[in-house]
């Protein structure tokens, strides 16, 4: 895996050159608003919503200076949530990969405008002109995506994730919670590479099917380790959903169960991938590291 | 002014619907954000921001059917603004035009979403290819909006007011303010019909130079109004600037010398719709009645 690795490595640091280039330091008393937004962006994480685009766009041989662009909006509108679902209104988390999370950093009134700019910038670096020469695809894109993070996509998901607090979920309904909260974004990253690659129909439904198995998977994962994993490795404490009370995937099937469940499902999600070829290890890599990632 | 009144009501008539149709009463758990999302919409208002963008429009012959779906996307970048900025982190205002504001009516957290669901909605709406057969004036107007809206427009002077209550502000900077927060939405409203209309170069620049003005027109007769207005015509109590000791035109100029600036902004505007001829009659009307309104 350690090339792989190294694929993760090059992809964040390509992603974070393009983010800061993009997000410019102000000057002026509203600069506040664009420190937080460069802060939070600057935050770390594994930049997987961004590999996703550059890996399904490498597949059609689209130029990086277009994908790395799409990879940027779209961490910026992954970090536009976190940013917002940490404020004290929602989840209340004070730490986020072991740094203050923006309000603690910054205020609340700062957050939530960073969020709101981080958002928007997210639609204005798609549509501006570089990002592709034809205006189809960048409305296609810009379509795309607002689909997916909307009140009916990532939105929902967090509003259903706030409800569910009060009921008693069920495997379909956790499942529905994830695919809406954390799904839709990771689909529509795949989706937003397609679209630059014209990809044809059942090229984009078999990435939207890899996709959707590969976020399950990951969610899967990730409630594993909150179980299982070391905090030093996480670099944030574990066990927090059971003390929460919070019901997951593992607590639902159990550690072996929920540990099959995702190795069907990254089985399934390489199956989808054979029309790619040889084109398609990098996609294949991720599938094999979501489930054996230990951060 | 009764004809104007008239248009005016019809645009706010039209706007309502599309505004209902485009945001589809929701079920299952999540659709508590639609609620707050349909509750906000329909709050009531002027609707300036749509009558700008179909009067803007009207001038180049746009179908109704393509300018109210992109009215319709700005009043809801306007309503997501209002919700934010009334959070209890932010102005913390618990009624707006009489009426219990977001998250007093739902919670914060559904407010903080449904804010974030109508900013995306906006794009989405935009972006569809129902809004223009060119992709081309879709992508145009997602890029013109999110400037508009981003760190150097809208959000960048929420944050300007939101750290300028520390500071003495002279009328440069409030000018400077009123621009980004409320002038750049403004502004882009006539852009949008003006892009839609596939408008040359000279008749945007003369449509901006119309926006700015009537922009900052507008904002001087709210600072007159809460000084001089009737809270029952108002809906809403008065004198809040002066007892919040807050910076206003009015507290900078004085009554008269504001009053005498909105006019002589009014006139300017006018000016500017001179090539326009009796087509631009709808946003000569308008000019006069941002300074006539009583409330």
């Amino acid at each position: 895996m350690s090339e792989f690795t190294d694929a993760l490595a090059d992809v964040a640091a390509a992603t974070e050159t393009a983010l800061l280039k993009l997000i410019p330091a102000g000057d002026g008393p509203e600069s506040q608003v664009i420190d937080a937004m460069r802060y939070s962006v600057m935050a770390g994480g594994k930049r997987l919503r961004p590999f996703l685009v550059l890996a399904t766009a490498d597949l059609f041989n689209v130029s990086r200076a277009c994908s790395e662009r799409v990879a940027a909006a779209l961490e910026m509108i992954h970090t536009y949530s976190l940013i917002h679902d940490d404020l004290p209104a929602m989840d209340d988390d004070d730490l986020r990969r072991g740094k203050p999370t923006c309000h603690v950093e910054y205020d609340e009134a700062t957050a939530i405008l960073a969020g709101d700019a981080l958002l928007t910038l997210a639609f204005e670096v798609i549509a501006h002109q570089d990002t592709h020469d034809s205006a189809k695809i960048r409305s296609d894109i810009v379509l795309e995506v607002s689909k997916a993070i909307g009140a009916h996509g990532m939105v929902g998901g967090q509003m259903l994730d706030l409800v569910a607090e009060d009921h008693v979920l069920g495997v379909s309904e956790i499942t529905r919670l994830q695919r809406m909260k954390t799904g839709a974004l990771i689909n529509c990253s795949c989706q937003a590479g397609a679209i630059l690659g014209k990809a044809s129909e059942t090229q984009r439904h078999l990435l939207n099917a890899y996709a959707h198995d590969i976020g399950l998977a990951f969610q899967i994962a990730d409630d594993l380790l909150d179980i299982e994993g070391d905090p030093k490795e996480l670099g944030k404490a574990t066990k927090k959903d059971e003390a929460a009370g919070k019901v997951t995937f593992v607590s639902l099937l159990g550690v072996e169960r929920a540990r099959e469940q995702a190795e069907i499902l990254t089985d399934q999600a390489m199956k989808h991938l054979e029309i790619f070829g040889e084109k398609g290890n990098l996609l294949r890599d991720l599938a094999q590291f979501v489930i054996e990632r230990r951060n």
